[in-house]
């Protein structure tokens, strides 16, 4: 076993390095130093490379009550990472390894692990998320030996973070850290949901609801299966130009829509309604306005965006009647130990448009730059920099 | 063209037969005497043999109000006949020919019929059913010259009626007229929800919510696809010796269920949620339920029952997020034309079971009689004979 051997000086000591620290609900986070524990059995510790800010950290960010609002927190979760040391068990990398860390886990034993139809893997899924997922501990404390709360299993807001094995997924060296950063959440996940979910057919159409990261790689997945219409919804008329990188071939700013509602105009714009609509959001009535836009017969309406208010979606039951569907999905269906590999692939074969999701770089200690950018929807994917290049 | 040669002293001239009237909504009905005009271009007359009774004929006999709600009218729309005479351009079917008159139509020409993905005829489909469907005029009045509506493309509690070309089946006449007349509408819908739109796999959990006829064919199809375990909800407790012969393993009444509702039942017999849950009756509050006791991952609910109440279908955005989908059809996404002469081989090979749903069998004068039958829900299809056997 020499793989187990270390061969490094940090190994199986707690690390001090640097974190952004936030300590209340929607405060700017703080540059500290931290201690990060080693990793117990079936771990793995990383130096993070690369992080990239998704809105669901602003989201849990902002969130200042209920059962799963942490502080003080680690945030952060789409990363790449290089394999520090592994923990007792850890076979599947090692040491030196590039890895994506997955919020989502992949125990690959369980009856969804093992079954094609599912990606919940039920080991290891809801989960709080605030500390390890089999021991519900942080590996994380400040100076003070204050512990800090993990996020998403990740927490890659730091120089260093603890995985469990099920969230780490090892990538070809081939790929730029930058670009493979952008499959550890959002992007693989619109890529699934147009593939894997909806299983976007060739000439077919597609609305798409919300043009942020999840949704324009929606239209990617889509314009890669060969649609024939991609429309895209949003009410920043700039996200069409965005869009049009990735396949949005017609663009609707709600607020135009005076006359009829969206669902109206879709339908219009794809003779009874589009076949595939996806909900890239989180808001529960436009959900049900994808849900209306989608053509009866076979539409399909995917759910991606988190509804966070606790609103249900309300839908007519004879309208499901003739031949809809609505269906969701985590992480677009992605299966991550197998699944991220195939899109690091197509993106090294280039079939796969990833450069164009990033649209700024900056280094750690900018951090709270690149959540203004996201809040006022001035960036796409900014790539934040862990250390000096 | 010989088989357009006339070769009856009926054809292309009014028939006097009796019908079953009903004149007002709930009321019984009236054998009274009417005359059936000659079918038109694309039409087809039929002598029905036999009818049965659906819920469907229930719910719009009862509906008082409302732009569906039409009288007086001739209700029946489950049928075997034999062809009378055709009209000009049909070249399908001839006279002496046994069919199957099936309310959903299937043009075999439009997006929808031409796709595999759906049954919903976008020619045909959303008439409202109470006339002819391609001018929307009646072939039936009575003796003093009054219109009578007809009902669902079909009317078949007349000795005579005439059918659209798009909503007639050719059936094997190796077939039993009474076995072939369930797969009309109910025993076709529920089979069809298990292979075509669930597509119930081998091993699978089950769960029916209403164990009318529909829901039987839904176990019965489960039942042929090998599912584990049928459980079948109903607040009938005699429903489960009905069920047991189609394949139901396990029963819940929900009258029974106190300290926790039906879904969390059916989650702990299935180990976290049911594969596939059908809703068969028709209220918004149990395809709530259905949708509640499907497995995360890939648990699919399918709607059946058809909701009169307006009342929407209400569920959180987050668990259908856990991998779930909910959907629909009409006729359980059966392509007439092509897959109900499929249904007719299984029975003929002795693998379907027909025979268990006929619970009651009456001549036409008694045609009130399979009403308070099926509405006291003690029986599940009424086979009804229209000419002395």
């Amino acid at each position: 076993m020499a793989d187990k051997c270390p061969s490094n000086s940090t190994a199986e000591k707690p690390i001090r390095c640097k974190a952004a620290i936030c300590r209340n609900p929607g405060e700017a986070l703080v540059i500290e130093e931290i201690e990060v524990a080693p990793p117990k059995a079936w771990e793995v510790r990383i130096k993070v490379l690369c992080t990239s800010l998704c809105h669901t950290d602003v989201t849990f960010w902002k969130l200042n009550s209920g059962p799963v609002s942490f502080f003080p927190r680690i945030f952060g979760h789409e990363a790449v990472g290089v394999v520090e040391s592994v923990g007792e068990h850890v076979e599947e990398v090692k040491e030196g390894d590039i890895v994506l860390p997955v919020f989502h886990p992949d125990c690959g034993e369980c009856r969804d692990c093992k079954s094609s139809k599912s990606n919940i893997c039920c080991r290891f899924c809801n989960k709080l998320y605030n500390g390890m997922p089999r021991d519900g501990s942080s590996r994380f404390k400040d100076m003070k030996g204050e512990v800090l709360h993990h996020f998403l299993s990740v927490s890659s807001f730091a120089e260093y973070t603890v995985l469990d094995i099920t969230n780490v997924v090892k990538i070809s060296r081939e790929i730029p850290v930058d670009k493979a950063c952008l499959l550890s959440c959002g992007v693989a996940t619109g890529l699934g949901a147009a593939w894997k979910v909806a299983d976007v057919e060739e000439g077919s159409t597609v609305a798409i609801f919300g043009l942020g990261a999840v949704g324009l790689a929606v239209a990617e997945g889509a314009r890669l299966r060969g649609a024939s219409k991609i429309i895209g919804v949003d009410l920043n008329p700039e996200k069409f130009e965005a869009g049009k990188k990735f396949g949005v071939t017609d663009f609707i700013n709600p607020a135009s829509c005076i006359e009829k509602p969206v669902s109206q105009v879709i339908q219009q714009m794809t003779d009874g309604g589009a076949d595939y609509c996806f909900e890239c959001i989180g808001l529960a009535s436009l959900m049900q306005d994808a849900f209306y836009s989608s053509r009866p017969g076979w539409g399909k309406t995917v759910i991606l965006g988190v509804e966070m208010h606790g609103t249900p979606v309300s839908i007519s039951p004879y309208e499901i009647a003739l031949g809809r569907s609505i269906m969701g999905s985590m992480f677009g269906g992605v299966k991550s130990k197998s699944d991220i590999p195939i899109l690091v692939k197509k993106y090294l074969d280039r079939e796969l448009n990833l450069d164009g999701f990033i649209s700024h770089e900056m280094s750690f200690e900018d951090i709270n730059k690149a959540f203004d950018l996201l809040i006022h929807g001035r960036s796409l994917r900014c790539i934040i920099w862990m250390h000096e290049q």
